[in-house]
């Protein structure tokens, strides 16, 4: 088994910032999505919160990958990052080329790199234990396998991908292998995953040597690897070659493979994880306020006023008074109001189509 | 029988306007309550629907009572109205007090004169059958009775008092003796009001002589009457005498003694009227949108954005999206918002003294 330290000495966690976050609307825009804001009233935006969690780990080897309209922003919240560090997508071709990219820079800058890629929209509870099992995810990557964090499951959830787990990989702590990939369940094959205790959450979170990476997706797509690596290469290509790369997400792409190759390795996390997917996600994270017993607040919360109500509000510059609703979410963005219930969480993308459709694509 | 043109001659209509109008906040407030608001759409306050009513019946004979901090908004909003007939109260003594010191005003300048009171914050359809309703409640008032309008119910509302009523007045089209007055009856009684056929809404308008309203005062309430009659002959005492005059309902005052005496008598009244005490009423008073099935909106309806959803959005200046909520309240005041559903309309009071113990009186 190799030296944790010095393995940790050669990795970069590399943060793809993207996806709108529609369904969180009309705090996350299209111009502003979900990890340029501050979503738990931590002080600090959900990229921030990303990067903060990860560099006790990785020190200052943070590569963030976001889409060209929103690196400037980027580079804001986090001054502390080398120029070279943010690279800016020209569009958005999904999960792989922009993970993908950051290997093949990586892989260029230092042959033996491992990346951890890590959402920058995720919100993570116990930045520890988190730690830990990154620190373990790394020692099983830098063996040759692709390894992803599984994290346990607290609830029946139908809104995440699972892992089938399989036998314990010799000689780590937690590792163990990963059988399959699963897709979204639906409630009763929810629930069955849950009892059986051989499923565990796909956080999305990914470890592997940067070569190894790119090799496993040579073998599925090689002109998509080949792409990315004459763009690491040859930077001034950038523009011309972005446009032609095949847009694919990295679970189908590289993970999916590779498991059924026996590839890939799961370090279980018991921390809690959540992608706020939306506001009823929203809400289960956000604490409970003592004066205000079933009301989430988001924003100032002296300007919420409850009243026999449950929920979620949240307030910008102006009061807000709810009076006997169940579950009602209010969301005052100052230019834009949202009012529907947690049942709706997910329909509030349909409320996105509603404004595009009446012309208020501004809004969107 | 009077001849109807001679005795409208001789009539003033009478518009006391007062109340906040607490239930429909954040529209309605102290600073601007609810008679100051255009709350149909028809691009007129209540206050100015009332008057425009009532101009064909009267002319130019329109006296409006309000209070001192309101004045010179009604006058900005009635400036066909003459200085001397809006009167401003010092300071919310109820509607006998405001409605006699018309009455008193209106004795010394014409000892015959007839006068209606009619609520500046009331809607109500069909302006014709209305005016048609108070042509005959003059003409009966003339003979020397105080005269009611009696609201044929719609449904077994238990917001309103009723009046119940007896035997035909002979020599008149459609009036009839007034019994009693009713307090606002429980939900059981109002089913048997509506059932029985005998009870009417008392939609708080009178017609009597002025010199008859006064007498009649004077025999329950020497001391009130004699104030206001006092007042009317020295203008400049009354910020002396007004605040010692008694608080109290006209309709407990004069209306009800008078009643068991055998001198009121009721027009029936078959339009439509509302006092527009909540929001669940301004719902169903709002027309419905083609496009928004189940929706009322008042404001800028190209702001407002709903799906599956029933109830009322006001909204301001910016986008309302409302999803999967039935009988849902929204309301934006611009500076603060309000979010309840129909089935609590009564209660939006508590949330002005929410507020108020939140120390945000400058919101109601």
């Amino acid at each position: 088994m190799d030296d944790p330290t010095a393995v940790l000495d050669r990795m970069w966690a590399v943060v793809p910032a993207g996806g709108a976050g529609t369904r969180l609307w009309p705090l996350s825009r299209a111009g502003e999505p979900k990890f340029l804001l501050d979503l738990t009233g931590a002080g600090r935006t959900l990229l921030q919160q990303t990067v903060d969690r990860l560099v006790p780990l990785v020190g200052g080897r943070v590569m963030v990958v976001t889409g060209a309209r929103h690196a400037d922003a980027v580079r804001r919240q986090l001054p502390e990052l080398g120029a070279e560090d943010v690279v800016a997508e020209p569009s958005p071709r999904d999960s792989m080329a922009a993970i993908g990219l950051a290997a093949a820079i990586l892989e260029r800058r230092e042959p033996e790199a491992l990346l951890g890629s890590f959402a920058a929209d995720h919100v993570i509870g116990g930045a520890e234990a988190f730690r830990a099992c990154v620190a373990e995810a790394a020692l099983v990557a830098d063996t040759g396998r692709i390894v992803t964090i599984g994290i346990e499951p607290t609830h029946a959830s139908t809104a995440f991908g699972y892992l089938r787990v399989g036998a314990p990989l010799p000689g780590f702590r937690t590792a163990r292998e990963v059988v399959s990939f699963v897709e979204k369940p639906d409630a009763e094959t929810a629930r069955r995953y849950l009892a059986g205790g051989e499923h565990r959450w796909n956080g999305g979170m990914f470890v592997s040597r940067a070569g190894v990476l790119l090799d496993e997706l040579a073998r599925e797509h090689p002109g998509l690897a080949d792409g990315l690596r004459t763009i690491a290469a040859e930077p001034e290509r950038l523009d011309e070659l972005w446009p032609g790369l095949t847009r694919i997400a990295i679970d189908h792409a590289v993970a999916e493979p590779a498991a059924a190759r026996g590839m890939v390795a799961t370090v279980p996390g018991s921390f809690g994880w959540d992608d706020i997917g939306d506001f009823a996600s929203l809400a289960g994270l956000l604490p409970e306020d003592a004066g205000r017993r079933g009301v989430k607040v988001l924003g100032p919360a002296d300007l919420v006023h409850v009243r026999d109500s449950t929920g979620v509000v949240v307030a910008h510059d102006r009061p807000i008074v709810v009076l006997g609703l169940d579950d009602v979410v209010v969301v005052d963005a100052g230019d834009a109001l949202l009012v529907t219930d947690l049942a709706h969480a997910q329909d509030v993308k349909a409320a996105v189509e509603l404004l595009k459709d009446a012309g208020r694509a501004d809004l969107t």
